[in-house]
């Protein structure tokens, strides 16, 4: 299972109602931040999953609505007790901007592995139980989409273990993805294991202007998070001048790359309800839903 | 008049209701801002006073609680039409901080005059209407107390300016302060203007220990601002080691410096409800005000 937490869905300036944009991830109690808005430590508090278990960050790039909560979040983590390593994943020049922003938190109680991501080409890295990829966007200044995986192996099939006389002791090891050797021969998961069957993903994308790569990128998505910085189509003109997207082009993503469910976010402080411009989404991805701080989801496995 | 908002009372953290320490102060429209921590921004919008008249910043020290708002802010007040210059005060190292945090707010519509003050020892400033007063405090880094005065000239005195024949067109000339040559002599304003009289004073000190300068700064205040990060008195010495004051030492601050009011702020995150601690500062100095975010107040002349 994997579970949801939008923590804001504004973009450019937070309002009173609405934090900047910023999303959590949690899979088996671990759980991945993605963006770190001024005010993210805040929605964090509201979403009530704690501090503690975050163990990393995906920072799409550098402007302050994306990135200004980070000093303020590292030290508020270090006051929950955290002493194990925080890993930071972004675009090139990572290691540049953490070291200008921690000048006003310094002295954390943990260590920080700075992974910088090629804003080049198409990357993906293992990190615990996610396998999270990167992709290169279109923006002002290099930003990256994001995508987590949980990989869900194939069906453990008791039959031909019993054909193969393999002893139940052995059984739980198989499944994990051990191999074991047993009576002088080697005996490997796949002698037991059904095909590997469809896990789950999440892709994040802001900001950005809408690209073929993205909607490859983001096929079969079982949730597509993507900016919606403006709504009415008329907008478009704005929208690609300050690369950034409208509703209906997210919803042609979400379409086209055959997602599950599109939620919009990172909406223009001038757009103040999002909600009456649903629409111009709909009337291309039905499932659309308008994003709101602190909406969340439970993705679980199709059995 | 003086009006002041006091735009969050935290300390450390924030919490969903209670934002960052930071104040506003207003005279004739323009306005100061003291300190700007994460989520001023959202406060500043809340207060209703708008952001375009904001022409200086006043940073106490560079701890993530009262400056990681700083480039949200300043791209906000980008946004919001500003192309004057805005001036930021600051221990060192101001210019070293700000090159740091404006990594992620580059490109900003209005320059930015960096006014560095000492941390050794007391120094004093006119800006516009205000002369501003900074005291070096005891804190982990260099921090600096503010001081806030809006002086007043003394009353016209029209029986002189009779007496000597000076015309009536010129009468709101010398009011403002301003020298006339007239009828082959020149008239100066202390010909018929009368002895200075009581200004406005708001003193605003967080973070620090308590010390016998910090009384003699702030002496007479019309408002003192001051920390009170524990109640408790028996939190002194937890204060002592992380150099902050409990209630009962800033009450003594204002006591003994003869304050008209005194607001705490720049609680701990553990100090869920400072009202239920108010009476050990008014044990001490019964105008005491647990501070709020988004108190205000207008100071007004004696007469």
């Amino acid at each position: 299972m994997l579970e949801v937490c939008l923590l804001g869905c504004g973009g450019m300036a937070p309002l009173p109602d609405r934090h900047l944009s910023s999303l959590l991830i949690r899979e088996n109690g671990k759980m991945i931040l993605v963006d770190c808005g001024e005010g993210t430590q805040v929605s964090i508090k509201k979403a009530g999953w704690g501090f503690k278990s975050i163990d990393a960050i995906c920072l799409t790039h550098y402007h302050a609505d994306h990135v200004a909560g980070l000093p303020g979040f590292l030290l508020t983590l270090g006051n929950s007790g955290r002493t194990e390593p925080l890993t930071i994943f972004g675009p090139p020049p990572l290691a540049y901007v953490l070291s200008a922003l921690t000048v006003i938190a310094p002295e954390l109680p943990y260590e920080i592995h700075i992974s910088e991501l090629s804003s080049e080409k198409e990357s993906s890295i293992e990190h615990g139980a996610f396998l999270i990829g990167s992709l290169p966007m279109v923006h002002a200044i290099p930003c990256l989409a994001y995508r987590f995986e949980i990989k869900r192996s194939g069906k453990f099939q008791k039959e031909r273990a019993e054909e193969q006389k393999i002893p139940k002791e052995f059984w739980s090891i198989l499944q994990k993805g051990n191999e074991i050797e047993y009576d002088g021969r080697m005996i490997s998961p796949n002698m037991v294991m059904g095909p590997p069957r469809k896990g789950l993903k999440i892709t994040y994308c802001t900001d950005s202007r809408p690209t073929e790569e993205l909607i490859q990128f983001s096929v079969e998505s079982d949730l597509l998070v993507c900016e919606g910085m403006y709504g009415e189509n008329e907008m478009r003109e704005k929208a690609i001048a300050r690369q950034h997207m409208i509703f209906s082009e997210a919803a042609e993503i979400a379409a086209r790359g055959n997602s599950q469910e599109l939620w919009l976010t990172h909406f223009s402080p001038s757009l103040k309800d999002p909600e009456t411009l649903l629409c111009n989404a709909q009337s291309i991805f039905l499932r659309t839903v308008i994003g709101k701080d602190l909406m969340k989801d439970r993705l679980s496995f199709d059995d």
